[in-house]
């Protein structure tokens, strides 16, 4: 008799972006009238830029062609995007990487979600609170017990080492959900807690792209001794747009203590078949000279909207973080408000969404997160309905 | 201390056709002259059908301009392509499947590989012999025990009921590798042990664009109570040439007896985030009349392939099993050659790679896998190397 995996059983309800469409669509259909401005799940709104488009349809077009067709891809991704990577991504930061050190693949999500099956079950998880929820949730499916490294105002949203032994550490900088990010100082404070309890780090720098503190690193391999104990998740869809075209990368660097690479090589040509190619060349434009000066008007542009939406949040005395190295701003609700209810009041008295802090773990009780992916006339309005 | 899951220590060397790759290169080095054909990996070959790439290239469009741009997909599929699939794929076989049934994902490769996630590790896993390795690999990883069933030329290389009590069972049709279907009786059988023994079918039909008997069925669906017991993966990759694209869909009933409909939508949205929009509405267009047209042709042309080649292999006295229901040939080995053997000869004499019957599992010992995934030049200039 087939028995189902009892860690979901364990679970939460349900996956916290669709408990808050799940609200906003009742909201919706109940109050047809007011437009609503969605500062909620952090999805970019504005298209592909126009090199990597040409990338993208070009490559599309070589599909139809007999001597251009390509069937499957390489499953950690084709040599000319790792090479793309590793030139534009690591080599100005310093960091020397090897091709068969990048993985490319449909997600950072994916990868974050999937890499904790390189470890025993026994392996004890060490994850901020508040949190990205895949992080959780990808653990407990598998059973596996979690340690919560709580953040708040008192330690600027930064995770404390644990007090306690763990084995994988999540670190995500510049942070998700509260757009505080390490110096790094701080940072190498945790590749040496990781070196001397032969923990491994889990990085994720989904929205490096957005870091403008020069003492933020961009990468963790910019720490000393880090290849030895971290690998290092990263994405095209916060820094290029791709998040409905599905590209990201990841790190696993040869000199890491438990042979990581060689097994997530093995794990990746298992179970996953690599990325369309059209995709893949389009990520390749985004970190061409045309596609950097491109994209990174776009940050700029998200950045700004940042700056917006925070001094309308302060001038209304609400305590702000994040927003610097981040596309976000991590808000302490008005007295009296949880996470949930001022997510209710902004939907139904300024039809504005936004993601309850207490989505992200029971530390993030309290507070809201307001993305600024989002249309400069959105956060004006949003501005404007706020005051 | 972090621990590396183990059971990958039980994983056989490297993934089957990375060792081919690596044998055919090794081979390429030393004989640039003789030009390969490649027989061996199951990549289809032609370009994308017109009406297919126009829906892409289109989409790809759609992507750069701010009022159609899409940013994250849904993570189980748009609705139009779930829509597409239903009507096309199943209507017509008279299965009336439920939107929410039906998952849209980046390849069948990767969710035959995940699924299993959702059962206990303890639960018994049976697989064929020979077998595509994902099955067994994706089961290793997690530890599960497995229980072989062979399949030979005695049986057809159709597999016997289990002998002893299994919870999960893989089953292929028409089947990678020995081109092998079931007929709508012997699959019934399957499903009425699966009821009895309260097993879960997963049911591999990647294949089944290149059906043609009348008694074999495209679907398990089309067999009474198999929403019971039954999950179906299915691919754009052979049907429509999407190897290089990637999608794929699987269907999950509600009626199944664990309730796996939304235990698969919660692992879907935990840890995968969706296909690339341009990607589905190119899939969407291989289901439209003109789709539909375009790419049947492809596959009468594969399947001739298949034709011209059994008929060569049969000439020269070799015994040849499948390419009726699929673009495969399982081919007897020659007196006194195992299936490494005769692949080296074949590699080495006539400059053919194939896929030894030995890395589908022991029970392929002695025969090769020929893959009509080729053009028709390739398949008569193997043809003509042959005799």
């Amino acid at each position: 008799m087939a028995t189902i995996n009892q860690n979901y059983a364990a679970l939460q309800g349900s996956y916290l972006f669709q408990e808050i469409g799940r609200r906003v669509e009742a909201f919706t259909k109940e109050n047809a009238k007011l437009r609503l401005i969605r500062l909620g799940i952090g999805d970019v709104k504005l298209p592909i830029v126009p090199s990597v488009l040409d990338a993208l349809v070009n490559a599309s077009r070589e599909m139809g062609v007999m001597e251009t067709f390509r069937g499957y891809p390489p499953s950690a991704g084709y040599d000319f995007l790792i090479h793309a990577i590793q030139q534009n991504e690591y080599a100005p930061l310093g960091v020397s990487l090897q091709q068969d050190e990048i993985f490319v693949s449909d997600g950072a999500k994916s990868d974050t979600a999937n890499f904790q099956e390189l470890f025993e079950t026994s392996s004890v998880a060490a994850i901020c609170n508040p949190v990205y929820p895949v992080y959780v949730d990808s653990n407990i499916m598998e059973g596996r017990n979690i340690v919560y490294l709580p953040c708040d105002a008192a330690n600027g949203f930064l995770p404390p080492l644990p007090d306690v032994p763990v084995d994988m550490i999540y670190l995500c900088s510049p942070n998700n959900p509260t757009g505080a990010a390490f110096t790094a100082a701080q940072l190498s404070s945790w590749v040496e807690y990781a070196k001397r309890n032969e923990a491994v780090i889990f990085y994720d720098a989904a929205y490096r792209a957005y870091i403008q503190s020069e003492q933020t690193p961009s990468s963790i391999y910019q720490i000393d001794g880090a290849k030895e104990v971290a690998v290092e998740f990263c994405s095209f869809s916060k820094g290029a747009g791709f998040t409905g075209l599905r590209c990201a990368w990841t790190v696993v660097p040869h000199e890491n203590r438990w042979g990581l690479n060689k097994l997530w090589a093995r794990r990746m040509a298992t179970k996953f078949n690599g990325v369309a190619y059209p995709v893949q060349r389009a990520a390749e434009a985004s970190l061409s000279p045309n596609g950097k000066t491109q994209t990174a008007e776009q940050i700029v542009y998200y950045k700004e909207n940042a700056c917006v939406l925070k001094e309308a949040l302060v001038q209304k005395g609400i305590a702000v973080f994040g927003g610097t190295d981040a596309p976000y701003l991590w808000a302490r609700c008005p007295e009296g408000m949880d996470g949930w209810s001022w997510f209710n009041w902004l939907l139904r008295q300024k039809g504005i969404v936004v993601t309850p802090g207490e989505g992200f773990g029971s530390c993030g009780a309290g507070y809201v997160r307001f993305s600024s992916f989002a249309t400069r006339e959105d956060v004006e309005e949003a501005v404007g309905r706020l005051t």
